[in-house]
C-alpha cells in the first residue's frame, strides 16, 4: 500500500520558515509520510479565500488523504482546533468556518472532534504557532494510523462561515463575486443551474459593467474581450480573454452581480 | 522499483485552487504516484516563457518521468492535447508549441499522439479546465503503466513556436533577450559557441547599453557592475552583480542584442 | 525503511527553471529520493535571511534528512562548498555563513567537509550554477548512502556570519529586528529569557515607536493594534493584529529595538 499522504494548505507564504518547520515536525513523527503542498499563498488570515479554496480543491482528492489547514487568525485564543471527517476526507483545521463550505456540498454530515489529547502535541505548545505544535503533530499521528476517536471528543457545534446565497427575484438573480483567481477571473456565487430557470436572452452585469459576450470557453472570443461563462466549478464567471478581468475592471471579492431575464409579457 | 513520478508545470499560480484540484485528481487515479512541482508561476498563458522553461529544465530529468504541462490559453477550443515522447521523456501537454523548443534540442524526433481516448478522462469534461479533466487524468493513467499507444493516434503535425535564431552578418551577431530569470538576469538566444567564431575583443550591447565587463561568473566583478557572461544553459547572458539587470536597465524579453567583432583589416 | 529525503532551500524563485533543473539532476542520480520544498523565495542572495530561515526551520527536522541549500552569491569564485553535519542533520551548502547561526544553537560542534571529489559532480561544471552541477549531485549521492567522508576532507575554518547579540545596559536591552515574516511581523534578536532578568513593567520600542500592548498571542488584542509578544521561536516580536507591522510602521530588518526597565530606586 502506498505511504499515507498529508496535504498542506496555509497562509504562511513561500518566504518564511513556518511551512518548513511544520514539514519537519510532521516528518519527525512519521518519516514515511508523503507531503503534498496545496497552497501556502492563502491571503493572510483570509478565511473566506480558504473556504472557497478548500470547497473547490478537496472534493478532487481520494478518501483517506489527511488535509492540514493552517489559516488561523485566532491562534492561541480559546478557539478550538478540530478533526473533521467529510465524505471520507479528513481535515485537521482551526474552528473558524474555513471548512464549512466544503461540508455544505458534501453528501453526508461531518463528524467533528475537538483536539484535546496533548499526547499527540509537540511540547511545549507555543501561543502563536499551533500549526507546528498541535495541528501538524496531530496530522502526523493520524497518518501513522491512530484511531481518530483518540484525538478528542465529538462536538456538535462549530463556527460556520456565513455564506450569502444568490437571491432570485422577479427580474432575475442577484449574487456577488466570491473569488478572484490567479488569472484575474471573477467567480461568483451563482450556480449555472440557476440560469436554466431563467427564460430568454440574459443580461449579465458585474458591478456597473454590462457583459455582452456569453461564451462556453475563453478562446471563443478575441483577446481582450470581457466575457461571461460557466467556471470549472460550475458557477457564473466573468473573464477577460488572455487578460485579467479583476485588473481591467478594478473589481474584486464582494462586487455585486446581476443576471437579468427579459420581462415575460 | 521507485514509485512513478509526475512533474507539474503550470501557470495556475500558488494562490488558486487549480493546482490542488489537479493533484487531487491524479492521486485519485494513482495513489502511489510521486508529485514533483516544477513551477506554477509560468506567467499566465505565456507560451514562450513555458518553452524556455521546459527546454532548460526537462533535459535534466531521467527518462520515464511523466511531465504534465498546463499552460493552455486555448482551453476548450479545438486545439488538440498531446502525448509527446522526446528522448525517453514523456510530456502531456496542449498543442501550442510550448514543447517544440525542447524537441529542437533533442537527439531524436518526437513521437506525438493526440489524446483521443475519453476512457482516461474525468467526466464530465469542463470547457475551461482540461488540466483537471483530461491532461491530469491521462498523466495519472500513464503513471499506472498503460501503453502510451492507447491514449490516442500518432499525429505528424503540430503547432511549432517560431523561434528566431540569432543572425550572423559582417559586423557580428544579432539576437534578442529570450528570458528574464528571477534574479533579473537577461538570457539571450545567442549560444556561446557562436562567439568562438568571432575574432578579436568583442563589443556586447543589450538594447542601447554597451556592456564592457565580460566575466566567467558573477563574483568576478564588484556588486552593481553590469556584466556579460555565459549562462548555465550555454547562452550569452547579461547580469548586474548582486542586482537585477532587468530592473536596472528596464529591459525585458525581446530586447535586441548585438555582439560586434572588430573590423578585420 | 522510508526512502531518503532531500529538502531544498533556494533563492531561485518559483518562476525560473533552476529549481526544476536541480530536481531533475537529483532524480537522475537517485530516482527513489523524496524531494521536500522548504522555500525557493529566500530573497536573492540574502544570506542573513537564509541564516534565520535555517536556524528556525531545520531544528524541527529529524536526523538523517539531507538539506540542500543554494543561496550562493559567490558561485563560481573560489568560495568552497561544504558538507556540514550538525546534531545529526546534514547540510550541503556554500561556505557563506548561512548555516552558522544554526550551528550556534546546536548541542555539539559541527563536522564540516569541503566538497572536493568531482566524481560526485555533474560534468561539465558550469561557472554559474553549482546548485545543479555540484551541490545537487552531492546531495543525491549522499541520499544513496555514500560515506560523507568520501565527499572531501574535513576543514576547520569557514565563513561565519557576524550576528549582533542583544546588549544589556543599566536601562535595559538593545537589539534589532532580524527577520520580517510573511505576515509583516517583526522578529528581533532579543530572546524572551532575557526579559525575565528585567524587573518592573517594561517599555518596548521598535524604531521610534513605543509599543504599549504586551500580549501572549495575537488574538488577545483588537485587530489593528500594535503589540509585542514572544515569537514562536522564543524571541521578542512586534506585530499588528490581523495586519502587517512592517507595512504599517514602514520598518524592516536592522531597525533598532529597545526594552527599557523602570529605574530601580
Amino acid at each position: 500500500m502506498a505511504d499515507p499522504i498529508i496535504t498542506l494548505t496555509t497562509d504562511f507564504g513561500e518566504d518564511s520558515p513556518y511551512v518548513a518547520a511544520v514539514k519537519g515536525v510532521i516528518l519527525s513523527i512519521n518519516p514515511s509520510v508523503r507531503l503534498v503542498d496545496l497552497s501556502h499563498q492563502i491571503p493572510p488570515q483570509d478565511i473566506r479565500h480558504a473556504a472557497f479554496f478548500l470547497a473547490t480543491a478537496l472534493p478532487c482528492f481520494p478518501p483517506g488523504v489527511i488535509h492540514l489547514i493552517v489559516v488561523d487568525p485566532g491562534v492561541g485564543t480559546e478557539r478550538p482546533l478540530l478533526h473533521v471527517e467529510i465524505d471520507g476526507r479528513r481535515l485537521v483545521v482551526p474552528d473558524n468556518g474555513c471548512w464549512t463550505e466544503l461540508a455544505r456540498i458534501a453528501s453526508r454530515p461531518p463528524v467533528v472532534r475537538r483536539l484535546a489529547e496533548p499526547c499527540y502535541w509537540r511540547q511545549p505548545v507555543s501561543a502563536t504557532f499551533h500549526g507546528r505544535d498541535i495541528l501538524g503533530p496531530v496530522a502526523a499521528h493520524l497518518s501513522l494510523g491512530i484511531d481518530p476517536a483518540s484525538v478528542g471528543p465529538v462536538v456538535t457545534e462549530w463556527v460556520t462561515l456565513p455564506i450569502l446565497p444568490p437571491r432570485r427575484d422577479a427580474s432575475g438573480l442577484t449574487g456577488e463575486v466570491v473569488f478572484v483567481d490567479h488569472f484575474g477571473n471573477l467567480i461568483t456565487n451563482i450556480p449555472a443551474a440557476l440560469l436554466a430557470e431563467l427564460a430568454g436572452v440574459l443580461d449579465f452585469r458585474v458591478g456597473n459593467q454590462r457583459v455582452a459576450s456569453r461564451v462556453r470557453t475563453y478562446g471563443e472570443a478575441a483577446p481582450g474581450t470581457l466575457v461571461t461563462l460557466i467556471s470549472s466549478n460550475g458557477m457564473v464567471e466573468f473573464a477577460v480573454v488572455q487578460g485579467s478581468a479583476a485588473r481591467q475592471l478594478q473589481l474584486g471579492v464582494g462586487t455585486p452581480v446581476r443576471v437579468l431575464a427579459p420581462v415575460q409579457s
